[in-house]
């Protein structure tokens, strides 16, 4: 439909003094908003996955720095720093996996030695924080066209979790080139796993397509390989958590099996990421894979399905090798094969 | 523990004129059965998955014969013949994917040429179906024997779905496998994937392990990919639905990624099934893959996660090539690469 917006959600905003941002864990029943006024309430809105998605626990994490700024006492300032890292700390461990929360927990962090007196630290935090909600918004444009060239008309994208406008400041990052396509006029359906144990496909992916428009289906997160052998998919898009320099990529588990059978089938494989999302230091084996709690696997919406006598094993991320990656699209453009070269490239 | 009888679980049964199966849906919450005193009644029970399992509807679709036959009315034998056709029509179309059901229920149908009365028509015919029954339980021993020899003391074995024994008519096919290792005194630990859409891992699978005292743990679907990368899996045991002459494993959604992850990480990919599984006669463009229910996606156990307006696919099952098949685990002995050779070569 014409003059339609596709960037109608607002993920995360300030607003009279507090941090807000869409309680995900309610979607697709009730669009409400988590209020944060303490640092404390981040971390748990964090932890409970209220708010979740790479490129939107980054923004969230740099205004959590914020309020732990506004609500330092005292008027030393070495001792509101040392308050501050302790924040900063807290902040980076709620998810230990992904990067961007930790890149935007420091650089706001960093905009606290800018300032001569405890009083100003609030205000100069925010600055940083809301130059990082606005970077990452552009970004999620710029990904967007970057990637929709990609995608050709009549395409069905097969897409993992939701890396929508539900996972960054708006727009998505996977979603955003799903959004910039069909913003250039091109028919595009997508395939939404349904994302296990939290179903943030079928929650938040088919809630936020559906209410742009966007052709979706909803498929079991194992029915991927089976519809690729069948032909259905032309393209698979995901988001990612941490993109490391030799071009593995961490995303959501259930990521390596679609990258298998992408491989596999002869699928283009892309991952559609802000380069805050990149990170150039850490080597694979160094990767830590967060471990969920077992009741995710065991219960589904607070109802048990295993015998009560079970266990489960829940790693929340897996790793996909550089080999099965067709090509990275970042805000900065599309990072082809090899990987590793061109992402150094990027930087260089 | 010594003397712990590891096929306890009786999941079909003749009782008072009437066959009996164990309520797959029911469970891990109770242990119930449901009563089937016609045609009808087998086939609905089939249909919504009450009884599920290729070699166990096999069984149950044979005593559905016998049912049709103890309700015939009339001596007109050739009239009855042509009214247990139309029975084993219907019968076979419940699951249109598995083989060992049309295959049950033909041996059954046949055995109506045996006799010169419409009366003795269900004696007979019930004679075929017990001969199926205790067939298929011998062959499920057999299954755990061959392939008991090729689990280590101390392996991790991943399995997908339930082939145990409430899949079959006691003892399981992959389960056989594993049950008949801890029988010979190893230590054997099971994944079980959890299995959307119906969860038959978390729920049956974990559900008769535990019951016979076995380790499992369950997991996302999703997840095999990634333990398999840090080395958590030595071996996968999966069922089979319908495996061609030419080695394709047709088996529940979600195989074909488990087969896609063992051969890039070099784990060994098993598939247990009786011969009565095999069809050496179908082309795998031929196999008709179920599409069942789209509720069974867009719900969990009665509760919509998805939004209203959106939509799902529903492939029931996905066809594995025979490349990534280490070797099939039959009744007749263990089958190797190459598979259609060595196929053709069990039944020469």
């Amino acid at each position: 439909m014409p003059g339609k917006k596709r960037d109608s959600l607002e993920p995360v905003r300030w607003k009279n003094g507090a941090l807000e941002a869409i309680d995900t864990t309610k979607l697709p029943g009730r669009l409400v908003y988590v209020r944060m006024r303490t640092v404390e309430q981040v971390c748990s809105a964090i932890n409970s996955m209220k708010v979740r998605g790479a490129p939107l626990i980054g923004v969230v994490g740099g205004y959590g720095m914020v309020l732990a700024a506004m609500n330092l006492g005292g008027s030393d300032l070495n001792q509101a720093r040392s308050q501050l890292r302790k924040s900063a700390d807290a902040l980076v461990l709620t998810r230990p996996t992904g990067v961007n929360l930790r890149w935007a927990v420091e650089r706001v962090f960093k905009a606290s030695s800018r300032v001569n007196s405890v009083a100003s630290l609030g205000d100069e935090l925010k600055l940083e924080a809301d130059a990082i909600l606005r970077e990452e918004l552009e970004s999620a444009h710029k990904i967007g066209r970057f990637g929709a060239a990609l995608i050709e008309d009549e395409d069905t994208v097969l897409t993992h979790c939701n890396a929508g406008a539900l996972a960054t400041a708006g727009y998505g990052t996977a979603l955003a080139v799903v959004r910039s396509a069909v913003e250039q006029g091109k028919r595009v359906s997508v395939i939404a796993t349904e994302t296990r144990p939290l179903l943030q496909g079928s929650r938040l992916t088919a809630f936020e397509l559906a209410r742009d428009g966007i052709p979706v289906r909803v498929i079991a997160d194992s029915a991927a390989a089976q519809l690729m052998a069948q032909g259905v998919v032309d393209k698979i898009v995901v988001g990612a958590d941490r993109i490391l320099g030799t071009g593995h990529v961490t995303n959501k588990i259930g990521t390596l099996p679609i990258a298998l059978g992408a491989k596999f089938y002869g699928v283009p494989f892309y991952v559609a990421a802000p380069v805050s999302t990149l990170d150039l230091l850490t080597d694979v084996s160094r990767v830590v894979i967060e471990e969920r709690d077992q009741r995710e696997v065991l219960s589904i919406g607070g109802r048990r399905f295993a015998p009560r006598n079970v266990e489960a094993l829940n790693p929340a991320f897996d790793i996909t090798p550089p080999e099965l990656v067709t090509g990275i699209v970042t805000d900065r453009g599309v990072v082809r094969q090899p990987l590793m070269e061109n992402i150094r490239a990027l930087f260089g």
